[in-house]
């Protein structure tokens, strides 16, 4: 069996790593450098408990199980690598700094009790003893102890050597023009590389797993085109000293999220907008990020700024991820993570290696498949 | 005659540029490349009128015939180069936007009545009218008919290009190490190139031009040592679409100051600190300036940021440039200039060559000397 996945973030590279450890033989191939779109622009954070917001109680199991996989998946990936990934479960905290906040805190945490989700309610004070850089003025907050976060670059940087040790060809620079479906099913890839030589790539699986350019893709049928589009998310990262830094966990306050990192980086994220592929960072994003950091942490005032970007979230129709088989035979999708494509990694990579070598989609995501969408058609 | 400069700035590069023209040997010695420190994080205006403060009362003389200078030496320096430096002169508003804002625009307009500067008293409509995108809630402006700007980058071109075309030497990564002091009086300079060679250049004449810099510049006797220090000023650059400009006229709003480039350049400026040589672009700094600027011109919120910098205002004891000959014979002080070292280039650049070929300082600069200082120690 030959495998070909499309796109080389955390997914395409965690699907390949499992199977290449299985013995299959596996090519990725990425339109640019491994990982360096959503993978690289994402803050890492693991946070299947405190993210959950209204509508996305679908999400929750496939979330929760996939936070559960995420030490040992850490520690593989460590072993296999000698590299280390950053994961930190210290737990997270979301703050309210006005009373309206706590109002609307109070609301989250009344639906995330009725879910039943370990997280607990915290007084200002309590809050500050955990953080004591956080604005004296907040009004309150809520402490999530199994959420926490990995370094996703250093994720990036991980797979792509367990791949390489573990037999994957790793295809950079290469972007795939047309995926060939013959008689209903998938016969390989076109792609072409830096040498604008176009080359065809003979398989019997192909996993999409091109984030938001997965729609971009040619040569699918009408029905397996997937409804995915870029949310583009603007972020920093300001520069702590790592011996005194300014925050330990990973802080959720309104209108940004705060990620300190060990080696002294903290990062805040993030705008959502609808822009397309839109790169610029602009001066109501970063005003935006700034003023909300600001605000939950006074102490950033006279931090450098070290680095600004941008990300675009793979976000589909209903913001859930698609996984699994379609129409298609030989079609895998692996794509529409949007914002939880970090989290969802390990549950993702296990599901659909299962699926691959099953030949039918796992349990856990078939809430998932591209066939949700269809039922919306009118008969 | 053979003159040696210290800084290859606006300012230094326009003394060596006159003195070229005169047939006076010259060469600059500039540690990195001319004109990427102060004179190019600068704004570019010239703001003789409107910028005046009241402690500032005695620049006012210097500053305005400088600005008088200007039109002629932007024509001349262009002329001799084939080089365009964006010299305009629309005129500078400085808005109100709040009624506190009004209240202490009216005393500093109050003051500049007094003085009998030409600006005039303007009410929201009217400043809405010459500025269509400005926060259409701002409670009134004034409007300084003879402020403009230059785009102090393209003058630094210019500047290199005439200089090069006059005769002049200059020696980029250079950095002068010591000046050499005999009997009295200047004797040379002692530099150090790229390959870490030291050197001896002799001359009879050499002109402190160092901005920020100077105090740093060894061999001088303690009295003519400056008092001069870095103050930091963080900026940056929005992208405007330059058929479509959202600002057109030089803006002072509380907090900021917006200056529209023809290229479609938007730059904020500036943070004023004291912090050393610290390039840092921080945190807070760059919230400041986007607030205050969102909140003058809410249309910057979708332009992207090109760019963000900082520089460093050679600030004197007494934030007045210092001008003119000193105890120490054939040494010539032309630094200190703060916030007005490009206003100042033209006149800086007139006097201190009238005072090298005649020997004594002309009438304009002799307020500047560094001699104002010594009376400040009890005898």
């Amino acid at each position: 069996m030959r495998v070909a996945i499309i796109g080389g973030g955390v997914i395409g590279l965690s699907i390949a790593w499992r199977l290449a450890q299985l013995g299959v033989t596996v090519s990725v191939f990425e339109t640019g450098i491994c990982g360096r779109e959503a993978s690289w622009a994402a803050a890492g954070m693991l946070a299947a408990h405190i993210e959950t917001e209204p509508t996305e109680e679908g999400l929750l199991p496939l979330a929760r199980e996939s936070q559960r996989l995420w030490p040992d998946f850490a520690a593989e990936l460590e072993r296999a690598t000698g590299l280390n990934v950053g994961y930190r479960a210290e737990g997270t905290m979301m703050v309210a700094l006005t009373r309206d906040d706590a109002e609307k805190l109070r609301f989250t945490h009344d639906l995330h009790r009725r879910m039943d989700l370990p997280i607990s309610w915290l007084s200002a004070a309590e809050v500050l003893s955990r953080e004591p850089y956080l604005n004296p003025r907040l009004s309150g907050g809520v402490f999530s102890p199994l959420d926490g976060q990995v370094d996703n670059r250093l994720v990036v940087a991980a797979l792509v050597k367990a791949c390489r040790s573990a037999g994957c060809a790793i295809n950079e620079n290469t972007r795939v023009d047309r995926v060939d479906v013959t008689d209903g099913r998938v016969a390989g890839l076109h792609v072409q590389g830096d040498d604008s030589v176009s080359a065809f790539y003979p398989a019997d699986i192909v996993v999409m797993a091109a984030g938001a350019w997965s729609r971009a893709i040619q040569g699918l049928p009408t029905r397996s085109r997937l409804p995915v589009r870029p949310v583009k998310g603007q972020m920093l990262a300001l520069r702590m000293d790592p011996l005194a830094p300014l925050l330990r966990h990973v802080i959720w306050a309104p209108n940004c999220y705060l990620v300190p990192r060990l080696d002294g980086r903290l990062i805040i994220g993030a705008t959502t907008e609808e822009r397309g592929f839109d790169r610029s960072q602009t001066a109501g994003g970063t005003l935006a990020l700034l003023d909300g950091a600001w605000r939950a942490l006074p102490g950033i005032e006279e931090l450098p700024i070290e680095e600004m970007w941008c990300g675009f979230r793979p976000g589909s129709r209903d913001d859930l991820p698609i996984l699994g088989t379609t129409d298609t035979e030989g079609l895998i999708l692996a794509t529409g993570h949007h914002r939880n494509g970090i989290l969802l990694t390990p549950i993702t990579a296990k599901a659909i290696v299962e699926t691959i070598i099953s030949g039918t989609p796992s349990e856990l995501i078939r809430p998932f498949s591209l066939a949700r969408f269809e039922a919306t058609v009118p008969a």
